[in-house]
């Protein structure tokens, strides 16, 4: 695999122990492997990886990209000497971004920075890496590794996903089959997913002085707060992916930074707003706690965490029924959490017992 | 585009200033709209690129992937206070990676990371990647904006790139058809491109006391130190491309990290050493100083820096003359620097004058 280390260090001076950094970066590439399907043709030491793309069928194939990191949830995986999950929350949330488009994944690239390479911490991240790419039936083609002295911080690594997936063009999602009266299903997320962090960290570490080892006051799970923060984003493929070319699903909207406030116009064609009835679903204790301590307004909320919801499918009302089904049937749970109308394109919040409306088109 | 912003700050609190930061993206946006050729579908405001790629004429298509970053380049162009040309850097770096093996670029995608994004910086920063896109006739497909608050020091921009390329399986540079007798044609690189970055740096700022607008001492071409090493990495698909097919290209291989002694191995075939002639081309003045203040063996210059080659062609003894004719109509400066001979897979460098060869096979 196409995997290389680039490092502006001078190692022996530095006594950096290079057999165990080639220890784990032959670890890394047998990771890597371990994802390869039929597909890939490279193998160790080329400059880049090599994917041959199965087009059978494809009247017109079109490639979609994406790009992503995971924020400063890689903060709270530092603090927990935890990185194991990190590295699937990035190609989960990179399958999400092309699966709204109609796209399902072929391979998947990563970058890893930091100050000092621990080679145990790289194969830890990129085994979660791996680990994600294999759930998702995706190739690890190749990835980069680099050791930047004095750039990162002792300890904190980054951590940059890109993802190349493939469509047939007439079964691309991009909204504009969206028509007024379709459902909104909201899919349930696990956790922050890879978004809000900052401000969850600041409210729980610092204004309610929480430790990862504390369960979370309110909340009836009563989960510790550090398994909550570093709960893995989830991924959709598996029970959308055969939906994708159904008539009835009209589009797709992966809650991710901006919440469902700015995700969801990004799916609307002009002139249609999404009116989402806000105590459709339960928003989860952790967010709700986090919001009083922090005194948040509901509206920021909506902008910044993704309040319970990793996914919205719009759905022909004719379809719902067969949907909901197919949902149910691969285990997928959901919530009917609204509709679309004719408006000026945005989201409205129908506060239901409380009688008022947050109208947060952007 | 598929340019989205990830950010766990929350921005109004921190009068962050939103109108600065949106009008920077909109800015991204044109400037990445100006690379887009016919391939791309994808507009503003959808979560991935899309990209339909011209097959016509490929018997097997095959997609070609990398990722890289800019390396502690990046510190240099903070302390200059440029970031004009590191954007250029990342894409030619990329471009070479994937045109060793025979594929052109479609699109690439980057990731800028900083603690606080100032939308100056940003446009800067991405003018360059467009620029680099533009000047390789490669899209760029999207991107991700990452603002991560207290994990990056302030001033610190990180850039990393990620490339898809296209070739015909058939036309795949591999380095198994590399024959003994083949020549080595050196293509002279621009200063560093973007390896060495960390060495380089301790020796010229801390060892010599040099300043970026200081010229570097016993330079006959007089340069400034800062000119010289933000010189941007060389893209060679304008003169490498007419040959890509051509049966007397036997390989290619980008010379970065790992220099010519790890690059090299890369492309031969087990049984293969490449023998260099060291004084076939003339080491650059900078990289002379360098290695003398910062007395440094000739063994590790060899593995830090390209040493004034960036590219090596190796090409059929055959073919020599037509390749070098069709290097020199397309301007394409080079040197014979060497030959393929049977041996331990490695590279062996005859130091000529002094009558001393350093074996430095990995």
């Amino acid at each position: 695999m196409a995997r290389s280390r680039r490092s502006d260090s001078a190692y022996a001076r530095a006594g950096v122990d290079i057999a165990a950094q080639e220890r784990g970066l032959a670890e890394v590439r047998k990771l890597a492997r371990g994802t390869f399907g039929p597909g890939v043709l490279s193998e160790i030491g080329s400059f880049g990886g090599l994917f041959r793309p199965d087009l059978t069928g494809l009247a017109e194939p079109v490639l979609v990209a994406s790009a992503d990191g995971v924020g400063t949830k890689l903060a709270v995986a530092r603090l927990a000497g935890d990185f194991s999950t990190v590295g699937r929350d990035l190609v989960n949330h990179c399958v999400n971004d092309i699966l709204v488009q109609g796209a399902v994944p072929l391979f998947f690239l990563d970058y890893v920075g930091a100050g000092v390479l621990d080679p145990a911490r790289l194969v830890e991240l990129v085994r979660g890496v791996a680990t994600g790419c294999r759930e998702n039936g995706c190739a690890l083609l190749g990835g980069e590794t680099a050791e930047m002295p004095g750039f990162y911080q002792p300890g904190d690594y980054e951590l940059v996903g890109f993802i190349v997936g493939l469509a047939d063009r007439a079964a691309l999602l991009d909204g504009s089959r969206v028509r007024p009266g379709d459902l909104l299903l909201g899919l349930p997320s696990a956790g922050l997913h890879t978004n809000g962090y900052s401000l969850a960290r600041k409210v729980f570490f610092e204004t309610m002085g929480l430790g990862l080892r504390d369960r979370i006051p309110g909340d009836p799970e009563k989960r510790r707060l550090g398994a909550w923060l570093l709960a893995p984003h989830l991924s959709y493929l598996a029970p959308l992916r055969p939906l994708l070319g159904h008539p009835g699903l009209h589009a797709l909207a992966h809650i991710t930074g901006g919440g469902l406030t700015d995700n969801l116009p990004r799916v609307l064609p002009p002139g249609m707003v999404a009116e989402i009835r806000f105590g459709s679903w339960e928003v989860p204790a952790p967010l709700r706690v986090l919001q009083e301590a922090g005194d948040i307004e509901l509206e920021e909320m909506l902008r910044v965490f993704n309040m319970g919801i990793g996914m919205v499918a719009v759905v022909a009302p004719e379809a719902a029924r067969e949907v909901s089904q197919r949902l149910a049937g691969a285990g997928q749970r959901f919530q009917v959490i609204g509709s679309v109308r004719e408006g000026e394109r945005g989201v409205i919040y129908d506060l239901g017992l409380t009688a008022g409306t947050v109208d947060a088109t952007p």
